[in-house]
């Protein structure tokens, strides 16, 4: 499909990209540390299937942290609400994403929310399936049903890339499984983790599966029901107390709209009943979020009058 | 002003109602101990004057912590949000509200948001007066004029009570202190923060309240701007993220809307463009919300699709 | 060898023992839990020969958190100072043994001391060895010297127990690889570690042990230098200020001796200068420590003078 | 009296004084910031009477946290070891030693050792008397007593400094009134507490208190018993295990003698059964202590082996 460019997003592209050499490309990830830190583009993507964009809205990122909306999608569909949170809570936190310590001092030990890490973990242990791979292909089926793009995979090298240095994230599986948050086997919940967050995709598909969200659900197009509403709207309500990191409390305010970042630079946004956002823009703030993305949502928040507040 | 008993309103007030009896009425303020744990009331008040009730919505309570949305706007009024936020995070936590241990683990000391005791008293410590009087008179007039009830004033002997006992906030304070986020006197800080926690009024005044918040800070009778639209919508942000304590993140999925709640039992709610909610119901869960108050918001948000999310 | 049974010593333990009944058996490793809670025995080793016995001072124990002296006075020796203490601190902490918190608030990660579990395993992690085997063996040879018994081996049954229910231990351990404290195979130091705490031994060994160290590292028959006399120092150092676990500092005042205790029920004691002592009683208090055995040793330091300070 | 300069001292106090560049003078408290950092001083004093010093012994310091040693000493003399530790526990920490986070997660809250600021506070709250003056002079009469010098006093200027910015301690002390563990008047107790950091003497007059501790409390002259040797035996335990802020498990090691520091560059060490240690040294390292005193006391422990382990 093809995406408009659009010239006044095209000015506030160049207004937020300035921003960018205040940032810098995540580092602890070998392989994303190859990325173009002056690189910014946005597609916004409407339910009637139109689109504006600015800047390359071809080039491919990995989800990263955005993919823990998908698979808490999928854990709620599976398990349903219940089971899902009396293992992962549903309060924000003041701590960094990666942080252990709360899983020691709250008791019973339990994960804050699904979009730390250890809650992410304990989420994507959730969904069923016989293997790593089929469970796998559960979670890049549905990215590809969202973003209505089926050559959508996930890049190996990343994903080994992970792998291999993904020792902070084994050592809160293995304290959510001391404490019975999980009981599978860790290097094959790992594997499967650091693959949906290798999930490769671009700002289009991004922007599609905002839509979607903002639709409650619904495919625009087929009018088909992806995700159920209650889920889409569990998902949107994250996205807004912890999407961010430990910067949502300030997203909120100064945007105002459900958000995903990634630390790969991409960003996902759904404007509810209005449209869905895709971002890439990897050079990134301290607290992990694409700092040229968060000045552009920021700028259109204003202009466009975005706040659900 | 009348407000119409409502049948329907009545018959929820009544399944929620059966909650009460797990929760129990704050006892760590003495004068807060002599409510009666079984009382449950609510009034909705909508832009064009009419209004609905269930209960008996004229019964008296404390505002103790919704007074904090109060002194936001005031302070943010005051100063401005950069100096506000310089001194005041945006960021939810996970931890309890009286809590003082992130004040030493983060560098530099900064209370994480406004609606923890610790950021409420450095918000209080903003408003502008040359006395204790003065700037309490500020605030009572905001909420005279925010209700439409002149005759609001403040319980002395509650505001004396909780002055007394008030040995946490004293070491908050302090704290604060040596770290240079305040600079006052504590006792007068002190004084001026019981005060405005022992506002009294009722249901109704509350829903009034709610409704001039939904309508973005705007009365929708004299169509007078009372608060700024933009520190409206901010106020309600922090009622999104962190206005019911450390269940906000669950409250916004199940409930999905701006409210503050009180140690008092009460809620102050606002739907969006909608209406405004004012609630009474003292026995508290262990969380310190208002246990049939937040039974009766969700069984409503339900009914009436009262989420933003 | 042979140690006569001491009238005296056994009314101290009739009377220690009736504490037995406020404790419990460690039940979190399996193999333990089927240890008589009603064992108290006690064996005194003095550098001339003669020794002093109360109860089955040859029932088998497993040394557990003891052993973390034995690796300690290894890698002192393998590595030096130094290195040692670059890479594990030197100072007790309030927290219980096996928190990961500090290891996350404290800047570098570095763990408090060598007898917690973080320092433990990073410890462990240092002795030298082309291969788990003959680092065990390393370990297994110095204690058989210590003790002067060559028969001491491990209780394979109590290691595999233990190397099932290690995830605790993983998550500290791949925390510990993350920020680079260690940087072997995870599951290779866990081997090594679960087999050191499986090492089996009697009382009387335990005295030896403590003789040994009671006499700065030479042994008293032989004289010959088994640990250097400043490493028996540090070593001792460590069993005052963080030898039972969190109660370490109630022990320094209470009683006053070096020793160090382990979740199977035994204590380790060095008498400076005087004797060691083997203590085995597996009912444990709240903080982990043997309950009749630290009873015991209150007697017997009241008694006989035995306090350092 | 009249102490004997010592050439060999002298030598180990040039070499020790070469680290004093690398420390600097407390400056959180005005009037201590006028020290000259390269002071270093020492006094030894003997049971026989006999002393020996290098430096000027005769410069006023004030005790600062050197003064909890002597305020336990007389609450555990009112009240009894039962009383003091259900209020202040035993164990050593590894925070430093003006957290209150420890308050806060420790359930109940209970100061962690008497050597931190909260429980140093607890326990002054604990002295006996009808009135801060009469309390404060019970303090000082004890020490003047165990210094044999009658004219030691308090310097008001110091107080008065402490006093006004002691904002941290008052809200350690609120938060431990919030929880019971003290009662009375806040200012009255930071006043009290205050006086007693700044009562003045010198490196001569530390030396003969260490001296008395050393002899189990015994004035070695008259044979009076000044404080009971079971209370002198506990103040030297809390020396070993917490006497040099959170580097006293490293100090334990590489010293090896109780010992207590003060942030005017004071240490009061005790060798059991033979001397007694005044040093003087202004310039601080990171932790607190006095950087030239603890590398002197080093390179006199190994020298003398003074280590009691």
């Amino acid at each position: 499909m093809q995406c408009r460019s659009a010239e006044e997003l095209q000015l506030l592209v160049n207004e937020a990209k300035k921003s960018s050499n205040k940032g810098k490309v995540a580092d602890y990830i070998p392989a994303l540390q190859k990325a173009n830190k002056d690189t910014l583009s946005i597609s916004l993507f409407y339910p009637n299937g139109s689109c504006f964009s600015a800047g390359d809205i071809k080039e491919n990122l990995t989800l990263q942290s955005i993919s823990k909306v998908i698979t808490l999608a999928i854990a709620l569909n599976d398990r349903g609400e219940e089971y899902v949170f009396n293992r992962v809570g549903q309060e924000p936190t003041g701590d960094p994403f990666n942080s252990i310590a709360k899983l020691e001092t709250n008791k019973p030990s339990k994960p804050l929310n699904p979009m730390i890490n250890a809650g992410a973990l304990a989420v994507t242990h959730m969904i069923e399936g016989s293997s790593v791979d089929e469970r796998f292909k559960r979670i890049l089926k549905l990215i590809q049903k969202l973003s209505g793009n089926e050559s959508i995979s996930y890049n190996k090298e990343v994903a080994d890339s992970e792998f291999k240095t993904a020792d902070l994230n084994r050592s809160l599986c293995y304290f959510l499984k001391e404490h019975g948050v999980i009981d599978e086997d860790v290097e094959q919940l790992i594997d499967l983790y650091t693959r949906q967050c290798a999930i490769e995709l671009n700002c289009l598909d991004l922007s599609r599966i905002g839509c979607v969200l903002a639709m409650d659900g619904k495919d625009p197009y087929t009018e088909e029901q992806l995700i159920p509403s209650s889920v889409a709207r569990i998902c949107k309500t994250f996205m807004v107390t912890c999407g961010m990191y430990n910067a949502s409390g300030e997203f909120a305010i100064e945007v105002g709209i459900p958000a995903k970042s990634g630390v790969s630079g991409g960003i996902l946004g759904a404007v509810p009943g209005r449209f869905g956002i895709g971002i890439y823009g990897p050079a990134l703030d301290e607290k992990g979020n694409s700092i040229a993305g968060m000045k552009l949502l920021k700028l259109m928040s204003e202009k466009y009058s975005l706040s659900m507040f």
